[in-house]
């Protein structure tokens, strides 16, 4: 394989892209050949988003044509017919036929699909999930999101929802979700409800708490974090115990800020999803490998998906 | 496709065999050409289960060679190398190797795989699931279990331990299952289960109550067995919802005993499962439609896809 791979991100009000010899892949130290990432600016909109990236993509390829692209966006996505449903955090993005877009820009086949589904492609083919032909991998961040690998290929669910476990139930008389439902993962496991809770607890406001913060006062051994941050712990764990249980994979990967919560909870969080599986379901819990580039990577192994496999 | 297929189930205690002419399964009237049930004698051994249902093989066949053989196996079984990993009913059956016994005693291709794995695919292909890409089949009986049809095609997970939807939790301070955790949807929900509860809280033998008659005496307005009933249902329903916000099939079946307690236990099963998963995750909740032989139609199923397909 040969030729330059545009691999795109639409954080939200983030944007990367990256360009790839597709010849350095099979290198243990492929590396991008150019890099950008620039913020949205304020009053941004799909079409001012589109500009940017397409923008950014021009300069990073400077006049030759890629022979693949990649993209990760932040929010729903219809794969199948690469339209971007909506985005929650800029206007205007609701039935985008990005896959469409990108293809007539730069007259190159285009796989477009969500964050934690290319998040997962990307640690299968290049990070934590190499070699694994059953993979589910999870984000715990501001949400807890998951993508599956499996039978060694991507599996979306009839209309590409397969992955919610954030909002699996593990604790029918837990706190309130947003969703409406009670104990739900991502209610108990996410950095800011662990930083709301923790505010609550305490009387401090919520701007004063984040997640981030919830962790450091556990490892200060301040008593709410701890207790706050152990039952998301427990929470996360009793989820990917059952998500085990229902699906036998051989590896689970967390990603996301969350998981820079400390030994302990990566403990508690193995502990639970260990005793919620079955002796016979044995699987590991692992970090994810590639850090803030992990949608890029991620859009690179999409676009190799698109290139050298029939899409579904 | 032509020539015989030979169907078998090892059903713990009992065994059946069923034989149908290949060209008739694209017919809506496609129906057994021969079926024999028999019961396991008093002491019975691996041995003798194979012993005998070698000879309802070959009475069923009556000289004819089988172009293919479905098997469905009451037990753990290692699909890839077909082999029985054990029985809970029938000793003596630990690592027999089915599939090469059975393809040497018949000469001809051998699918085999646990009762759940199979019963899913029967259903997929000659039941309730036609024409579904996605399915989870459940049965609801003994036990809780379940098999995957993924993509158009059975998922089995890492191991052969996928479609365990009978020990995730729901209810992480329900009541304490043999497996040792609270709250699981077979603790909740599985037939045996609720009748020890409902034993138990009117003071009555074990012996006295079983599945059957908790449903019954609900029907009749009992409370206890009301209040047992519907906490099963709905358990199971939160189940159902999370394995859909994992796996997002576009299909729901479930078979077994339990599914005949009346209409309000489905349309609680229904509610809990609907409510659970997130409004954007669709599926119907429909009854197995094979009944008592779904095994065998499942083996059918098996034995067409090992004759058709590359197996895994």
């Amino acid at each position: 394989m040969a030729g330059l791979i545009l691999a795109c991100d639409f954080g939200g009000t983030k944007l990367s892209a990256a360009v790839l010899g597709a010849e350095s892949l099979d290198r243990s130290d492929a590396a991008w050949q150019g890099h950008l990432r620039r913020f949205a600016p304020l009053g941004a909109s799909a079409q001012t988003d589109i500009e940017m990236m397409v923008a950014m993509g021009r300069e990073l390829l400077a006049g030759e044509r890629p022979s693949h692209i990649g993209i990760s966006f932040g929010g729903p996505v219809d794969y199948k017919s690469g339209v971007v449903r909506l985005s929650h955090h800029v206007p205007d993005w609701e039935n985008v036929p990005i896959q469409q877009l990108f293809a007539e820009a730069f007259g190159a086949p285009v796989g477009v699909d969500n964050d934690a589904n290319v998040a997962a492609l990307g640690e299968w083919r290049f990070g934590a999930g190499r070699g694994v032909a059953d993979l589910l991998y999870v984000t715990v961040s501001t949400g807890v999101g998951g993508g599956w690998i499996l039978d060694g290929r991507p599996y979306r669910g009839a209309s590409g929802m397969a992955g919610e476990i954030g909002h699996t139930v593990v604790d029918p008389s837990g706190p309130v979700c947003l969703c409406g439902k009670r104990g739900c993962v991502e209610r108990l496991a996410s950095g800011p409800y662990m930083a709301q809770d923790v505010a609550e607890a305490r009387g401090l406001s919520l701007e004063a708490v984040t997640g981030k913060l919830v962790a450091e006062w556990a490892a200060a051994g301040e008593e709410t974090a701890v207790s706050i941050l152990e039952r998301g712990a427990k929470g996360l764990g009793v989820g990917l115990g059952n998500a085990a249980n229902l699906l036998n994979p051989s590896r689970i990967v967390l990603g996301g800020g969350v998981t820079k919560s400390g030994a302990r909870w990566w403990q508690l969080v193995r502990q639970a999803a260990h005793e919620t599986a079955l002796p016979e379901v044995q699987f590991d819990i692992v970090p994810a490998q590639l850090g803030d580039d992990a949608p890029l990577w991620g859009a690179v192994a999409l676009a190799l998906l698109e290139g050298t496999v029939e899409s579904h």
